[in-house]
């Protein structure tokens, strides 16, 4: 395929595949695409490790990494865990004890986060990150919240390597660009994880026309090739896609979420800020409902407070649900999207890669056929 | 163009427009298009003499009728004047009183609704109009919300005209193919009015799939060809635009809720029971900011109650503000998609047309390039 993304990565397919897991990132870059590491639940050695193992595997061929810099944080982000009022470390005491979580469940080492995830959520842990980064052949830095600070581009400019920057309006799709991103990734409200309220279909074309020529990646609802030719019909260079790869048979994902990932439809996801302070799409589940509508909800604290507290509870009962706590698997949740409700089977993510594209060009055949072309 | 829609009605192009005036409707067709009157704001005669109108315009071109029948209504529907409670009518009075809008005020004329509208939303009501559509050379009866009830399929079928039902959910558009739907629109949750909350570009892919063979037009963030592409490689045969019709030169949107609709962004809008009793995409506004936020605020009522009361209260808004009343002007508001932020110039409806279906090809032909055909 050609798109100015595939000829700047020289790259077969325009697919960015997202994960936490580095078997994904190199299965999606190995099929074609250009798989990118999620890498703020690892410390700057175990990112080093990560990438390490990356680059063995890919040999040469093209990945990411992406870290999380919020524009604006809660200045008690220095030390997080102090900083987290009674009434909230009671209330998941409250959940634990409701649901049956045993207080004494250590967090389950697969569900990434929990303790030092708060400090990697600021500009000071974010370089950090890119700094590892940096030491490795990678082809992209990703900032998926808030503008990348001018010492990130900084680094990534003298390095060679573009920045890509997540964006949900057109307003903050200019203010990227003029903070020097030289990719943008426009994310529809259907996406998991952190998202606006403007759909793929609405946003995408408006802010293709507002940064233009920069090109721009359509990310949110996209999980096979008739959405990905969607994306690109909309004037998107490429799609990022993050939820697709939760299923797979290479994601880390704990079984417990999996199960429920399988099992949800696309009506099963919710936009709440319960999971790390803003509002952020993922399964609906006892946690978000708790503390969204219950009664006695303290409601969720700033970023990245709500994150550390809620990171280091979920671990927990993640750690639970997997020896079977009915409770535990209530309250069990995860960054998801709206496609969710189409991811009914673990499949390779090669063999997702190879799905999509055979069905984008089924896509592409029957718009030529509409035309008459 | 070629797709099953387009052969179907004998049309050129899978572009239905739905709007409550007569002249967008009769421009649409007559550019190569379908329109579809909304016909809910009109009484049997009225709609009668509209359709009389129509059918010298468009001379044997095809146009369809859109009707709204819930599928639940509150009881009281009968008599819905008389089962508002006092709190909700003098909420109303409050508001009036707060932003200077003479009580006085006579309903504008040009926004249709207030009395007689909660009447016709109820399956009665519903059928009068169809009858009366039905003696006019109608190509296609749509419902906007719920189940088509049988009478109303019935009769459609004995005239041999297709109905077209609005769904927001794969099990909604399983249940509407049940109960005799021809052509489904699968609606995002990025549409003006009455939506659900998955966004079109999910949404489609799923419900083509689940009703395969009967056709799918899609709905929700389409206002431009790009849009209308992305709808087409999404496995739609067509697309059902509403929003974009509001600002054109045929329309009779009051001139203060048109520069309204002109100035605002994809980000002013929400979907609110406040104007309906049910979600409903509409511009954001102190309507429904006071309805949905203000301390002092009773709640929306359930439909059609909380319709009666909003559709006559906001036409002596509108009213008002046509006058110049800044307080008016704040509370004005209407139903509009996320694609309010493109609408930027008022173009006659048969350029809209035009301009799509021009975008629409230059979007195919990209996507062939990009595979290389």
């Amino acid at each position: 395929m050609r798109t100015e993304i595939c000829e700047r990565f020289g790259i077969e397919f325009p697919l960015l595949a997202f994960s936490h897991c580095r078997d994904v990132v190199a299965a999606v870059t190995g099929a074609g695409g250009l798989g990118v590491l999620g890498a703020v639940a690892y410390s700057p050695e175990e990112l080093d490790r990560e990438l390490d193992w990356i680059d063995r595997q890919v040999r040469g061929r093209p990945y990411g990494v992406d870290v999380l810099v919020p524009g604006r944080i809660d200045p008690s982000a220095a030390a997080p865990g102090d900083a987290i009022p009674a009434a909230h470390r009671d209330f998941v005491a409250h959940l634990f004890d409701k649901y049956g979580i045993p207080p004494e469940t250590e967090p389950s080492g697969v569900a990434r986060g929990g303790e030092g995830f708060g400090g990697r959520v600021t500009q000071q842990g974010a370089t950090g990150l890119i700094d590892v980064a940096l030491r490795h052949p990678v082809a992209l830095i990703a900032s998926a919240l808030g503008t990348p600070p001018p010492i990130m581009v900084d680094r990534a400019r003298a390095a060679g390597v573009p920045v890509a920057a997540l964006v949900g309006t057109v307003e903050h799709a200019r203010r990227q660009v003029v903070a020097g991103a030289d990719i943008i990734v426009a994310q529809g409200s259907e996406a998991g994880g952190h998202t606006g309220e403007i759909s793929t279909m609405v946003l995408v074309p408006q802010v293709v026309d507002a940064v233009a020529p920069i090109p721009v990646l359509a990310a949110g609802g996209i999980a096979n090739g008739r959405q990905m030719a969607a994306a690109l019909a909309l004037g998107a260079e490429g799609v990022w896609c993050g939820s697709v790869w939760l299923t797979t048979e290479e994601a880390e994902t704990p079984p417990a979420v999996k199960e429920k990932l399988l099992a949800a439809t696309s009506r099963d996801t919710v936009r709440s800020r319960s999971r790390t302070g803003k509002p952020a799409r993922q399964l609906v589940s006892a946690w978000t409902r708790e503390w969204d509508e219950a009664p006695g909800s303290p409601g969720p604290l700033p970023m990245p407070l709500q994150l550390v507290l809620a990171e280091e509870a979920l671990a927990r009962v993640v750690a639970a649900a997997e020896r079977g706590g009915p409770g535990a698997r209530e309250l069990a949740n995860y960054f998801v999207g709206q496609v969710v409700g189409q991811l009914d089977q673990v499949r390779p993510a090669r063999q997702v890669v190879y799905e999509m594209i055979e069905e984008f060009a089924g896509a592409v055949e029957r718009m030529s056929d509409i035309t008459g072309g």
